[in-house]
């Protein structure tokens, strides 16, 4: 580390002041110390984020990439109904980047880690003649239920999805809101399985059915498309809606709808069945295969 | 997720079968859930490695650059003394990657895993057309000492390193051996400061004495060199040694070399002084100052 990135670490410190009791040992050192406030247990999860994949700097903001690499992170600790704790970024920085670019970064990075209480305590910055790439690695802790999976659908559980799908990658995919407080109501409501909209609701929908052993029918007519979608095919199969995806028995859905006083809308769109195939009854009434859509990343 | 990265993960599943007490929830859901299982704190720390700057897919094989991503995390766990608990990895492959190559990777992490007792239990892979780059974020817990600090170097303590310094580029940076077991033997015999040595001594010797308000002085004889190091400059401004830098006080120093049982040697180079300074006594006696010659990744 050098004098210039000294500074910056002295930046980045003085910028996010973390408290002493809940962060004893925080950015500066070999590693941060965060203490666990409830129960013994940690929750991580990582996201690599890629300039000409995941954003593109020539047409996205600095601050909307930096604040994207933590939602898109605070999303998993919303899909498990957990609470985010803290968060460690590690950059590669194109060479020349420079201190302004890298603290633009840091402040949509840091507007995250305000917004949902989940500070920055660490990271590793780098460089190359490549392009950014942003990795950011989240801590949780158990909430008032145990963290939801995606293995535990039950057969006659309601699919249900927040919000509207497809189109993300007009504009929401960088200005997202984590789900996080909707999904501690949804854990608490009662949900089988849960998991966060990354890869799409075919692809996703998929994921919960076979880590469940089970499948799943789901009805066209009934899927939220979001008004930025390109139709049906965009709401199955467009990525990054960071949306979530969850099973409950019938029941406890009709109560949750009841008491549901957040802005973001909940929908059953299927259920959950036996047959380990994941259906789609298109409007037609046709009943056809849904299979995932999504991109493959080794091909 | 696609079909091909679906079996992908269930062969990493399959490979580094985690202890479900330890690891309530594993790989192949949002997050990952571990047990604390000493104490209510944690401790993280994250790296980036990019081909071209931290290994060369030219030159070194895939098992070698997925050791190396473990083990320069579980150096950062060696320098404050505590003991890993798990690791995330996210990947950033390059198109046509594939699978194969992937599980040679993979089969590196698994070596360090294995050998370090530091499950891999979640991570992220993306892909783009640019080289590959590997994130690791590690936690680990504290153990029988509260973990070493930067900060905390006292006045009149020894500077002392393991090993010996200079020349990592030619080969150890590949296979070095994270000092984990050495650091907690240090930590108890009452180190006052420590870190690892990944940029060079005249740079992370500045760090400890800037954070921790003092200087130190340090003899050119005393310094390690080892046979890989080109003389005197490669052993104090070579990077990645992953060697462990500590500042103790004399006595215990004594007692602790007394009871050392490691193959790694440990040498005292100087001593922690009260002037703000970083000096070095030269072979013909004279005192300069010593600046960090480390590189700079902002420049």
């Amino acid at each position: 580390m050098s004098g210039g990135e000294v500074k910056l670490v002295q930046y980045f410190m003085a910028k996010g002041k973390l408290s002493r009791s809940r962060f004893p040992i925080g950015i500066g050192d070999d590693m941060a110390e965060a203490r666990i406030p409830k129960g013994n247990s940690v929750l991580i999860t990582t996201d690599m984020l890629l300039d000409g994949t995941h954003f593109d700097t020539k047409k996205h903001s600095l601050e909307q990439i930096g604040y994207k690499s933590m939602a898109a992170n605070l999303s998993d600790c919303a899909a498990m109904a957990t609470i985010p704790l803290a968060a460690v970024v590690s950059v590669a920085l194109p060479r020349n980047f420079g201190a302004a670019n890298l603290k633009k970064l840091h402040k949509g990075i840091l507007a995250a880690t305000k917004k949902y209480n989940c500070p920055l305590i660490g990271g590793d910055m780098t460089s190359w003649n490549k392009p950014l790439a942003i990795s950011v690695a989240m801590m949780s802790t158990v909430g008032k239920t145990k963290p939801v999976k995606r293995s535990t659908a039950k057969i006659g559980d309601l699919v249900c999805i927040t919000g509207t799908l497809g189109g993300s990658l007009k504009g929401k995919h960088l200005t997202f809101e984590p789900r996080l407080k909707e999904s501690l109501v949804i854990a608490k409501a009662g949900a089988n399985s849960m998991m966060d909209l990354s890869d799409g609701l075919s692809t996703d929908l998929n994921h919960i059915c076979r880590l469940s052993g089970k499948g799943a029918i789901i009805e066209a007519d009934k899927i939220p498309i979001s008004k930025n979608a390109d139709g049906l095919n965009g709401a199955l199969n467009d990525g990054e809606d960071f949306e979530l995806l969850f099973t409950m028995p019938v029941k406890k859905f009709e109560i949750l709808k009841k008491q549901w006083r957040f802005k973001t809308k909940i929908t059953a769109v299927g259920k959950i069945t036996k047959e380990k195939i994941v259906k789609i009854k298109m409007n037609d009434r046709k009943i056809i295969n849904l299979k995932p859509g999504g991109y493959d990343h080794l091909s």
